[in-house]
């Protein structure tokens, strides 16, 4: 059974397919937020404490941190935004960035194992970036592209993934350690977008035994109610084996579709985490409390 | 590619692989709806033609008709009903008994090729069921339940599945006749009662080449929040290859999860119905469908 697991300096997540779904908080990422790019830029750093410690109270079980700013110091700017996140909030981080300088300052003030956000098929990537995931003994998202670009033929992002997974063990990073994002294209554009996810997710997760995670809300973009599209994505990606995302734990539509999944999938023991967000107050009482005689559990 | 074909006078509906995903209303049945089956069973369908009318509006492609009702002719109520049913809808129906002479005067006054809802994997059920079917030419659900009751073991389920589909066939009835309903244990009971489902779907498809049918509410038994684990187990179950459900279309976020998963399926061309469905009343002015050049079409 694959586990990939990361942490913080007090907690452990583990990513596996008999865990449950693990939902890393996309929101503190400058890119079409321009208020908080320029509050990052001039080192105001109260958006982002507000937005970690909002997204882990909402269910957030992991945080991304992307500092990616035009024109600004990235790397430092990275390196404060991960430093301040974890004096705010216990949960392990994805450091995020397309910079390997700011990747490695990330990683350098970062406590714990972390998971680096991403390695790509190509060529100058993957020599620079697992390296570095290598020497911090850190997990890394492998997304499938490369030199040539994001193929639309899922099964040469299949085999890109792969080579990435080898290339990670010529590294000494296991395969466990390697977490594939398949890339999700919008559907809009393209029909097949959703089920080319679905097959590569269920592929990854049989003959590569390694775990997947996506950016979520790129599949609906363009069409009206996105959430409703997305929150049916990640159930259904999630039914096919995907075992984490990077997405919106803010939204209730969203925390309730990764719910359900980990209820549907049997990774949610007893039900006990969807009964207790969604019990009725009136369930909640003393008397409920006595007849299931779960007083210390609800 | 396996198509059910089933209609009215005036409609066909498909169920299908490459098809959108067939919702087949489930509120005509007076089982667990105290004062429906009282007025049933004076002869008074005034709330079954309502139901009939509201779920056909709300998006149900076929309706399901019960007339379970104790110590009542269901033979002639459900035959009643049917005729009904037909005279102010437009829809395929679904002939729904356990009693084969229920079944047969159902069939008797439809109108069309009907669904016969439904036959087991019993001998009794299959040599009295199945000739009826073959004799009006329909089309029929196949549950998976035996003599021995319902197995625990999906794999036994499949088994009673493709002993049903053989036994069709020397009935005349053809594969693509035949929707497989997997049945669906509440996941609150056995954890591992969504991965049933999922698992059995697929196999049904690839192995069988059948088309599947659930009756979905059955999974959040005993549950809170019931509607979030319903419409993420059809979307999660359509993702596995699920054709259709009877199920209630008068619950939005139903029709929305069953709207997303044909979107990401691959199977709502342009996202033509998700967009006119969910598209915001602000964006379907004038100058909106100007831009768009889809006048007609919104």
């Amino acid at each position: 059974m694959t586990h990939t697991v990361v942490s913080s300096p007090t907690k452990e997540v583990v990513i596996g397919f008999d865990r449950p779904f693990v939902i890393i908080g996309e929101r503190i990422n400058p890119t079409g937020r321009k208020l908080l790019a320029e509050e990052m830029k001039n080192g105001d750093y109260s958006r982002v404490e507000a937005d970690a410690v909002a997204q882990v109270e909402a269910g957030a079980h992991m945080l991304d941190v992307n500092a990616g700013i035009p024109l600004a110091d990235e790397p430092a700017i990275l390196a404060d935004a991960v430093k301040l996140v974890q004096s705010v909030t216990d949960v392990p981080l994805s450091i995020d960035s397309s910079i390997v300088e700011a990747l490695e300052r990330g990683l350098e003030v970062y406590q714990g194992k972390a998971l680096v956000n991403s390695v790509t098929g190509e060529e100058d990537r993957l020599e620079t970036v697992l390296p570095l995931v290598a020497k911090h003994g850190a997990a890394v998202v492998a997304i499938s592209n490369d030199e040539t670009g994001i193929s639309e033929d899922p099964d040469v992002r299949f085999d890109v993934a792969k080579k990435i997974v080898g290339r990670a063990a010529d590294h000494g990073i296991p395969a466990e350690d390697v977490v594939v994002d398949p890339l999700v294209m919008p559907i809009g554009a393209m029909p097949t977008a959703g089920q080319q996810v679905f097959r590569l997710v269920r592929r990854l997760r049989e003959e590569l035994g390694v775990n997947t995670t996506v950016g979520a809300s790129n599949i609906s973009f363009g069409l009206p109610n996105r959430l409703g599209i997305n929150s049916a994505f990640l159930a259904m990606a999630a039914a096919s084996g995907l075992t984490s995302a990077i997405t919106n734990p803010l939204e209730a539509e969203i925390r309730q579709a990764v719910q359900a999944a980990d209820v549907l999938n049997g990774v949610d023991p007893d039900c006990v985490n969807w009964i207790k967000t969604y019990r009725q107050p009136s369930e909640g009482g003393d008397r409920e409390r006595r007849r299931t005689g779960r007083r210390n559990r609800g």
